[in-house]
């Protein structure tokens, strides 16, 4: 959810597994560049909605795929899953593991007022409606059966610690699948 | 989600505030009987469903809030919401605290299947079918909105605590909130 703190955690995870991290709302970001469109929250929104509407629910999770191809990684962290159809498009790559990062919804327009960085919401009225949206792709279901859940409600330094003990149970519930 | 231990902690939560627990399933369990039919799990899914098609997706939370009228307590704690607009609902009673309690999909699995409790699953299949029929009702958006999340990927003692300590932020918020 907006203001969880899902990239940091993201980043964290990535950096103790020497993993890349592949963001999804750059790929929608390079995608408002490309159509020459400025890169404002609106737009990335707008454009996210169309590439959807027009290629399927699981179109940002395919361009995913093909940028992972392309970075000849041993494995890959994506940062901002919106639902279990990109789940499942995300598995052909290989085994996925599911990280939620949650705070309380007090917390998250907390922070998101205080961060002011582009996109973020200045009413509750706006952080209210950003919460809808993703609940609308299915971000909850993602959540419910997450593999790991990290909670955020603690200050950055207790939050890295957190990240850090879920990298290395994903290293090694990787490690004992391919029988290291 | 099935499995997840929330009964567990409802119970640990509602002891520890001296509140009664309202179980959602067993206010369908009622009907069920009402109904002179066998309480089976499937009589009760299909009961809940034909309820909800009848008098809308917030008919269960209606029953409780007539339930919960009829107590006359404090508060108290529902156990097994499904959706927001069951949220919705109850937030008629007063000021809702939404406390999701999350084990890892392997965890509730293994669990489910050791229990053997009625209506508890018996294979794989049978527990990704539970789980979606949980997921269509809306339960993520619930999940990932909640205003505490307990993680339970530890014993019945380390559950217990945990669910205490959320227990006690409750009772402090709703404090803070009274003015006392």
């Amino acid at each position: 959810m907006p203001g969880s703190g899902k990239s940091t955690v993201a980043r964290v995870i990535a950096e103790k597994l020497g993993y890349p991290v592949i963001v999804m709302g750059d790929i929608v970001r390079e995608e408002v560049a490309r159509r020459g469109l400025a890169i404002t929250a609106e737009n990335v929104e707008r454009v996210a909605r169309e590439l959807r509407e027009l290629r399927g629910p699981g179109v940002v999770a395919e361009m995913v795929v093909e940028r992972a191809g392309s970075l000849k990684a041993e494995g890959v962290v994506v940062d901002g899953v919106r639902s279990l159809e990109e789940v499942r498009v995300l598995s052909r790559l290989g085994k996925v593991y599911i990280v939620a990062v949650h705070s309380p919804p007090s917390l998250r327009f907390k922070r998101m007022k205080e961060r002011g960085r582009e996109g973020d919401i200045r009413s509750l009225e706006e952080f209210r409606l950003r919460d809808e949206a993703n609940l609308e792709l299915g971000v909850g279901s993602v959540i419910a059966l997450a593999d790991y859940m990290v909670v955020n409600d603690c200050s950055l330094e207790e939050l890295i610690a957190r990240a850090e003990r879920v990298a290395g149970e994903i290293r090694d519930a990787s490690e004992s699948r391919s029988g290291g």
